[in-house]
């Protein structure tokens, strides 16, 4: 299975560009590996923006997030690579990331990161 | 069955007209068509808005709703053609539309639009 | 039964009168009759006020909004109505009330009303 | 649309036939049409058996229940004629159809009814 | 309004005659008068039975049981009458009320009655 | 205020003697004095009971738990107190208590005591 | 048992008098009498303060509530006196009461009360 | 902290010997250590039983629970003897325990032991 | 990874085998491949038994469900060779196996299986 | 055990030092010793923080966490403390310690503390 790569997704054009509105996307079926015990971890991640020219396709997003599966990588990077890979490919006028994942030793954590266009 | 048309909903006079409040309405029973797979989509359209002169009347609304029955629109397209559709028939002080679909391929997706009169 | 009147509601006066706090009275158990298909309606009347000279009495509450049982009106006009009752009656700096149905032919809706005394 | 038909159903062969195991199925976004009013009816279909040669293949179980999005029958109906179609195709060892339809006039009813190979 | 009367309740011929099975309808929009205080008593009635040659229709039902909306009498008497009369209208196989009232003076009662033909 | 007395509870008569039916009554404002502490305990105690030719009344049944109020008892000893004090009033075909307590020091107890006719 | 009374309730020394923090502390098995017809009220209490010089001792508190078990007041008083006891005795920056009662007649009460320091 | 010690639970004579109840008491408190990876394990201990002629007192078992707290054993070790031990000081006419552990590695674990007097 | 294979599971041997207890072990973090659409499927597998010689251990147990990671099986087969595998490894008096499946195409799917020593 | 010592916390790399964003790490299954009464405390802490040059790592936050297993300290005082703690070790750009303890006596307590850097 393929590294995760912003390729993996695409756009379609805002059907609605002159208003600005919120598209919220949950996921709750992420699932990445730990690069400390090589063991999954598992966890939901919820997208929210609002697109100015361009919004991603869903089946897209789905294999682009796929590419996760045997990736290892700490919640703090994993939850910021996803936000710098769809603010790259969309060029949102502002987007959040919040990932929770399941708990480990009895801890739980949520990561939650920002982009606002300039 | 008809297609979408604003022209179905009827609307009765605002019975406060001097005083701003606000009126929730909540439909869970939204069905439409995915254009590029032909499969029925469903979801919750909960509409708030505060009304100047006209209220929008719950039957014909009803109805207007099930002419998506058939139809076939993405999510984006859907919510924003109903905000536009009972902006132009209501001409309210403040209108929301929030739709929240239920989950395809494991991924859920809410839209949210809002209008100001100027 | 008697048609809702104001003069049902009976005050007591405020025990606490130099300082502002918020009062929230919650009645499940609302009903009246649709005008229109002279079938019942059911909600949730939720009142909640800051008062100056008077509070409302419970038990006298309690039977000014039974006198809506046989009564016909639109969810808007009864929200609005009960409204003005209460403020002539209680006089406070601040009211509002929301009113919660039951849902009708797969849609439910909600009204909420706010007095502010100048 | 085509109306409900049994060859919608395809089948696979059981992969443990010696072995008596129970295979539920939920179906939360059931739409029919309600054949007096003309308006929609929605509902959960809850299928549960034990196969015994064949098992029903879930996409094509989901175009079949798509069948009555246009279609119109009461509820009794409706569940009655699952079971029939099930049952006939799947030839199971046991089977029961659980329906459950969202209010209509403050009323809602679910129906359950069992099939037993003799 | 009129008093309760066994004959607003209209059936039709059982669909499925040859097959037992359960039909389950629950009425969460009920209330009667307590013939002792005059305030009403609300609750939800759920009636589950097993037809034989005929089922009782909803929208009748429903009008039934608004008969009891301005109605004097205590939930044990509440409950037996209902089954009465709806064992004396369908003649089912098998039938059960349960009812559940909303609480009074910080208590709550439940009744539940049974048909079973002989 | 008076010590628990089995002579607080009315009874009326059950008005449908020939049929066995189910009355549950839910009383979730039960405190009664730890004899040990002198603290006081709360919980809920759920009643349910086949009337021979008595019911209770629910106001006396009220004013009868008020009783316990300020009265000392485990809770073993109050389960089995009302149960026999219900018992001797009423004379039922069936009955059980089951009482529900709030933790003390992170534990919570529930007792359930049943009488059975001969 | 005492009448409610100030003295009651222990304070020890703030141990982080120098930072602003949170207390919440949530009661909820408060029970007091209503005055006009002698029955017990019941209900949950939540106090939340920003401590100064002196934090309020918890089971001196639950002594404290303990005093209304036989004390006749309405909701409105009762939520104020413990708000200006608390405050007198305390001397927080900041305190809220926020009372909740369970229903009566089929209505329940809230009442919101604030103290800030000058 | 002394080791489990089947003495530490004090037993009081069963106030109702003549006739079967049951009492059922829940333990969320409960915590012990992974004699494996010397890390502390959670979850809840449900104990319910019929006495005979003692019953077990709760300050005692809150005490005998606590000598867990820094013990080491595996899940299905610890429900069995506590088990053993609540038989051995209360010999009850029938007893089970219920744990139920919190997640570790994602995986949660319930152990249920049945005693029945012979 | 690995494919799954039941040598992945270790055993350690009951610690009280002349006692009938049952353990149940809930994996809220199963997944696998589907082998007709190559996308991942995510469900709960839920193992309850009765041991008789051995018990299985749990981080072996997290290693084997691992396995089914990138393992393409329909739900039916994974359920059945979970129970196959487990049985084979523990021999116990009886076990089940309960997977339950996150929604594809708004449609659930429960599996149930049993094994009963003879 | 050890006692509460900020050496346990170990940090690692900020990996992305240039962008504000939110951590929030919840652990249900914290325990302390009430210094009064030497009973266990039971509790979730809830730490959440913008980080600048580090993060705390969760398996050394876990263990210093677990120090407080046999460790006699007042609610106040250790939510500050956990604050100093986390605080110097990590020098975050802010930060909170929410802690929501289980109820003892019929009352339960929460404390929030908040760090701001300057």
């Amino acid at each position: 299975m393929a590294e995760p790569n912003r390729n993996t997704i695409e756009v379609f054009e805002n059907p609605y560009p002159g208003r600005d509105y919120e598209i919220e996307t949950i996921c709750p079926e992420f699932t990445s590996v730990c690069p400390k015990t090589g063991h999954p971890d598992y966890g939901t991640i919820t997208i929210t923006y609002v697109p100015l020219e361009h919004c991603f396709e869903l089946k897209s997003l789905k294999l682009y997030l796929q590419e996760y599966r045997n990736h290892g990588a700490f919640y703090e990077r994993v939850t910021n690579t996803i936000l710098d890979d769809l603010v790259a490919v969309t060029k949102p006028k502002w987007m959040t990331i919040k990932s929770e994942f399941t708990p480990r030793g009895g801890i739980r954590t949520n990561v939650k990161v920002e982009y606002r266009a300039k």
